[in-house]
């Protein structure tokens, strides 16, 4: 990849290798605009389209990323190839450069309006940690576990950007010793440290996607924390699912990763025994290789690795679609928690701490089970770019406000 | 209520006492329209309210009730009580005859747009049924269902309209004697007769709404079939609940009858046992005197009665957001299958077959415990109305198509 004009340390944050989709306001009006981060700066799409006399000014020109996504995986291709040529192309530069806006002074917002959302369940050590501690003395894992990618639908309308606030929910729990129902803020409130994808291409009713046609239907893989209130869920989920002690919120991270700035990233998955059904095979490998690392109050206490989940994200589209669904343009789903196999990787607090029996002690001398009033979560990743360069996702960050 | 200029026979499908919303279109240009069931008519709502010069004709002049829903309680009481005043008033009807249209020539349509759909569970009839057949020798309600009204969150990309042909659905089952799930077409199609409701009014996160909060967030009422793959769901569900058995299709039946349409249907719920917590409490009875009946190729099956709901929606709507959820115009819940104390009160095939022991006859000699290729479910609904005037739902409709 030719260089860029602006000045881009090779392990900047956002280098060309990335070229994340976000919407970011600026003070002034606060009008929404599509940009890309590249470096210290945010650069204005529509506005550099219009200055180049790009045949997607309109699309770029956008409140959002709807009409992006909905473009397709042609169009997708040709406006990550006009970014790079407007950013390394010096016959460019006095055109696109006006238009570099400085990445400390956006706001950032989410940048598509979100049709479904599902959440899977894609890590085996998570399922099993979870089934360890929720089940003890059975199977770690459900007999469906490894035959489909478990998941289910989750609320769109709590989805929120990066950095909103998370006030602590409120609802019935029962442990079983209690006799009756309490009601009271949620004591066992977690993060799940996640995955997210994208659909931009829609398919109709009945048009089933192959795994193989994953990136003609997905745009985009961004962080997600499905903040979850474990002791709400605990009471609630038997017999149809987890409900409000997830729909409370879900947080995203603003940069949206095209699939193209992947490549790199793409590695075999796990084996998986047994031999998935026909339909949830694929040509290619859809492993990625993508680093989680999540910082409570700004101690790292996890790096889950994304490449070992057992389930892959066109897996999931493929059974998603399997029975007839189809997908929405903004169709959003997530990996479930990213969990490794060792005991810094698990990417829940429920695990950390072992449903609370091991509290994790953190730098700064406190502990923590699960979340307290005020605590902040950062979720970031990186992955491998082409060239020995590394792919940003940014991040997704939320605090715990106390419940009202 | 005064009589109209229309000839309506008292026993008139739509009479004034229902007056739903739909959107509806005529052969010509495919243009959707906002409109009213009145006897053997549809009412061009946006014409209408410009020919009369009523404040609201941009809300009636869109193409569907996304604006109306949004509009509030205050403007769904004016506007509800502007059409009685046109179809009554014969100072009128120079004004608004001219947009009577047949309603045997209109096509209806989604009415509005979804944002969220759930799906309650909230038939102690039904979910005991369930838990006899599935659990057999257990307690048939899990300890939760009468502290709760239990939930999930369903796909809204699957709604459609009533009269939309429902494709088998294809996925995994597996039967305890199967050695391995088996991938094929669903063999356990099922209905589930429900009553569904649409949020007109928002409330932000955090904005708990009340049950004495209802008919000021809730717009109206309408029937849905939540189409069911009963082999897939088993095979799927557990831990986090159903997913590719119900997502594939859910119909919704075309005209929304307003919550003002159903006072003279308020009756008090079944009495609760427990008690349950004070947020699951209102000072005025919610349940609804609806009767439904399913039909299966024209012979009537089930009437369940909706009085016998164990929650009410009012309940459930409290539930939802007691978390700190919020909701949006267009957000869409549904009771769960309505089955009454009788077997012929049942809503789902599940349950009237007993899981396929005990087969339906159909009067055409047949016999169904599950649907086959060709089959078509009609569901319909009425309820008392003012003055011994009943309120009409019309119905949801679909024809099962094989598997592709």
């Amino acid at each position: 990849m030719p260089d860029s004009w602006i000045d881009l340390p090779r392990d900047a944050e956002f280098g060309l290798a990335t070229l994340p989709y976000g919407v970011f306001s600026t003070g002034g009006d606060g009008a929404t605009r599509v940009g890309t981060a590249v470096g210290a700066h945010v650069l204005d799409l529509g506005a550099a389209a219009r200055a180049t006399g790009s045949p997607h000014a309109d699309l770029l020109g956008a409140p959002n990323l709807d009409a992006l996504l909905a473009a397709g995986r042609p169009v997708w291709d040709r406006v990550r190839a006009d970014l790079v040529e407007w950013l390394t192309d010096p016959a460019h530069e006095a055109a696109v450069r006006p238009h570099l806006v400085d990445r400390d002074a956006v706001r950032l917002h989410l940048p598509f309006t979100v049709a479904d959302y599902v959440d899977f369940y894609a890590s085996e050590h998570h399922a099993a940690n979870v089934g360890r501690m929720f089940r003890p003395g059975q199977e770690p894992l459900t007999p469906n576990w490894k035959h489909l990618p478990i998941g289910y639908h989750g609320r769109s309308g709590t989805i929120v950007a990066s950095g909103t606030d998370i006030v602590r929910p409120t609802g019935q729990r029962k442990s079983p010793d209690d006799p009756a129902p309490v009601f009271g803020p949620s004591v066992r409130l977690d993060i799940e440290a996640e995955v997210g994808f994208v659909v931009g291409t829609p398919a109709p009713m009945g048009g089933r996607v192959a795994v193989d046609g994953f990136p003609d239907h997905v745009f985009g893989v961004f962080l997600l924390n499905d903040w979850s209130s474990r002791d709400l869920q605990a009471w609630e989920y038997v017999p149809l699912g987890p409900f409000l002690g997830k729909s409370f919120a879900t947080s995203v991270s603003p940069w949206i990763v095209p699939l193209a700035a992947l490549e790199s990233a793409r590695v075999e998955q796990p084996a998986q025994d047994p031999e998935p059904l026909p339909y949830l095979r694929g040509s290619a490998p859809w492993g990625l290789d993508l680093r989680l690392e999540v910082r409570l109050n700004g101690h790292p206490v996890s790096r889950p690795p994304f490449s070992q989940m057992y389930w892959t994200a066109a897996q999931q589209l493929a059974h998603m679609t399997v029975n007839g669904a189809s997908l929405r343009t903004g169709d959003v789903y997530a990996s479930g928690t990213v969990s490794g196999p060792e005991p810094g990787q698990r990417g829940s607090l429920l695990e950390l701490s072992w449903s609370g029996k091991e509290p994790l002690r953190l730098p700064d001398g406190t502990e923590r089970s699960f979340l307290e009033d005020g605590d902040e979560v950062v979720i970031t990743a990186t992955a491998p770019g082409p060239d020995g360069t590394v792919v940003h996702f940014g991040e997704v960050t939320g605090r715990i406000l106390p419940a009202v």
